[in-house]
């Protein structure tokens, strides 16, 4: 008998193993998180507090080592293909003839293409519990609005999202899909808000930017009654949702015998799919166990490898805090890649203490690299994965290379973040096809 | 608890539960097939057993009521995703305010977004088993391109594809699909074959259509050594393969407690999608179980709801048999609607001879109202599907609306064959997004 019909391929868990809570990792980490600075012509804090539900601010600092799911958001991330399998890479391994064992998280299966779903549902249920009619969003690269379209529409509420004007030309798909389900969009910077009207006035060829579209969502949440905003990463109670993928990571390794995991990869950028992978090994690491955990980032914005530790903020208009993390400065135009979730500016609070204290290695890969290392996922896997996690596939591939260069069996995990049929333009225009 | 959470909504299978046998349902048929006619000026049998791999043309008729599945193909299976989920639809029940109970096939989640997979992956292995190295077939809207693409890479065997011109201009992620997997892709008519090199100086404008792309695949593979042609529907071999969906939905009916089912619903054009997923509950039904099966076709090529049970030929060439068939009559245009798996101008000679037997009812919708379904699909279910698969639930819906007004509690399983995230331009063009 074949030895992947015998569960050794494809490491399932039905709806019954999914995890029930969120793991708090912050008691795990060696030090807080340093403080924000509200020094801008805003509050920031006060525009936190008045746009996001409360228990999401919460979370943020959870008082508990586990959260408790609520059973809406369990029923609604199972409707929608959670848990995701946990695939061993057999096709992969041979081509490249290590002895390392390669697993993936396949994030890809969710039913909007990508991990992000797992928040969005979260954050659109406690709003909606809060008496929120309409949630409001930016999207860089519309993996996050797809998942705030669908998750406001699963929880019968409104969705407004503001896309970089860039973005929106190059990934009409996108917008196609978030339309299908009723979601207002807006090519950012826009008429809609007074921060987007004055970039256009100074310019009106402005071709927006992640930084213009969380100005004006947020601007846009501040005047909007009954609304919230939701944000995609960076923010600790985004990370905490995440922590399903560990948690089912955890599960999925032990059914496929392995005692001990060497390696964890994750493309980074705000950190939300590297920190929801890694952080559920954290307390195994800081007990000695040889777990070494990567972050991988594009070359187009290599914020922890070449950028410098200091206080910034993530938007133009000034109502986001400043945060004390990786940053290429707030004026950088990264190199227009499409990896569009790998483009921000700079890294998030969490990612960048976790990279500063040694916890995580960084790497930048060039976008050739990364969709080479997608193609060969695709001819030895059959797995098309986003531009994002082909970066993970690049590292994790050089990482078998070294496991046959020392020939050690080495145990890999890289996190498939998601799904690359809507990104296929991308990969035609970088390999040349 | 959450009912969702005890797997009562998603009913998995691991992939030791995946079917080791192909069924070969012919015995249950109430009639022999009705034999072809050979008078073309080629002699279509003697093409038939040159182009294909000699198992496969003894799978058009199986000597035995179970035939098994050779190992290498079920691994790759399972690598693609198998088995698929059977999911219910308790989002849309809830919507439609429904007695009935709903549940659909998640073919959408194989790697290449289509259940057309599964008989790629089997064709490729017979074909490298027997020598061959370059694996030629045609596709119409791409979905059996990817297939044939991704199953040629998994085995090593090379790939050619002749996609009619005017779906190639309408779907071209698609062939970037392909490409990434090294296929070569003609626009058909093509200058390649000297059938395609006719049609164009006849008429250098020419569209293509799935008639003149069969003609140029199997020209191709009469003169390219070592090659095979491979069929993405209506004969026999490819029927029998796709049994797996039936043989899967069986077992997770059984996980789901289903005693019976009412109704099974599939979009139709060559039928193996509908076979695949119907036939292995035909005994049943001959038993005398209440088992209603309905195809769902389109109304630009209503074959079976306004067709003629005739004697035809499915390429314009006249490489292939003529086979007892609905039809639409040979130069029939259909209208250029997004469903091109629901475009051609005859069924297969099974699926005609289950109407003709009144096996399986049928019914013809309209592009809009399918859409419309589809839509509806996604904002209760968060499922895209693809614009073949819509018509499906578009008749599924009204299936339910249906219980609802007799008050009945019915079984109804329809059959998502395909993902819609890459016909997401045909949504946002029907649907006026």
């Amino acid at each position: 008998m074949s030895i992947l019909r015998k569960n050794k391929i494809d490491f399932r868990l039905c709806a019954e193993d999914m995890p029930t809570k969120w793991y708090n990792f912050l008691p795990d980490l060696p030090k807080s998180l340093p403080p924000i600075r509200d020094n801008g012509h805003h509050s920031a804090q006060k525009i936190s507090e008045q746009i996001r539900p409360k228990i999401l601010l919460e979370q943020n600092n959870p008082k508990t080592q586990w959260v408790d799911i609520p059973t809406p958001v369990i029923d609604r991330l199972i409707q929608c293909g959670r848990p995701t399998p946990l695939r061993r890479a057999y096709g992969l391994e041979k081509y490249l003839d290590t002895p390392a064992r390669i697993y993936f998280k396949r994030e890809d299966t969710l039913t909007t293409g990508s991990f992000k779903l797992n928040t969005a549902l979260a954050q659109a249920y406690y709003a909606k519990e809060e008496g929120r009619k309409i949630l409001i969003s930016e999207t860089g690269a519309g993996q996050w609005g797809m998942s705030v379209a669908l998750a406001s529409q699963m929880f019968g509420l409104k969705a407004r999202i503001f896309m970089a004007k860039c973005s929106l030309a190059q990934k009409p798909y996108r917008q196609h899909y978030m339309k299908m389900l009723g979601t207002e969009i807006y090519p950012s910077p826009s008429q809609k808000t007074n921060c987007g009207s004055r970039l256009l006035n100074r310019s009106p060829e402005h071709p927006g930017s992640i930084g213009t579209a969380i100005s004006e969502a947020i601007e846009s949440a501040l005047e909007t009654p009954d609304s919230a905003y939701l944000s995609g990463s960076n923010i600790n109670h985004v990370h905490l949702h995440q922590t399903l993928l560990g948690l089912e990571v955890k599960k999925q390794l032990s059914l496929a015998g392995e005692e001990s995991v060497n390696h964890l990869v994750a493309c980074v950028s705000g950190g939300s799919n590297l920190c929801g992978f890694m952080m559920p090994f954290l307390k195994e690491k800081n007990e000695g166990l040889d777990i070494q955990m990567l972050g991988v980032e594009s070359t187009a914005a290599p914020r922890l490898t070449k950028g410098t530790y200091e206080y910034c903020r993530s938007d133009v208009a000034g109502y986001t805090p400043e945060v004390l993390s990786y940053s290429m400065g707030k004026d950088y135009i990264p190199a227009p890649v499409h990896a569009g979730g790998l483009r921000n500016h700079n890294s998030s609070p969490l990612v960048s203490l976790l990279y500063k204290e040694g916890i995580i290695n960084a790497r930048a890969l060039d976008e050739i690299k990364a969709f080479e290392a997608g193609r060969l996922m695709l001819q030895t896997e059959g797995i098309l994965v986003a531009p994002e996690s082909s970066h993970a596939v690049a590292a994790a591939i050089d990482l078998a290379n070294d496991a046959k260069e020392s020939g050690e069996e080495r145990v890999i995990v890289f996190l498939a973040s998601g799904n690359g049929f809507l990104d296929l333009q991308g990969y035609n225009e970088v390999l040349d096809l």
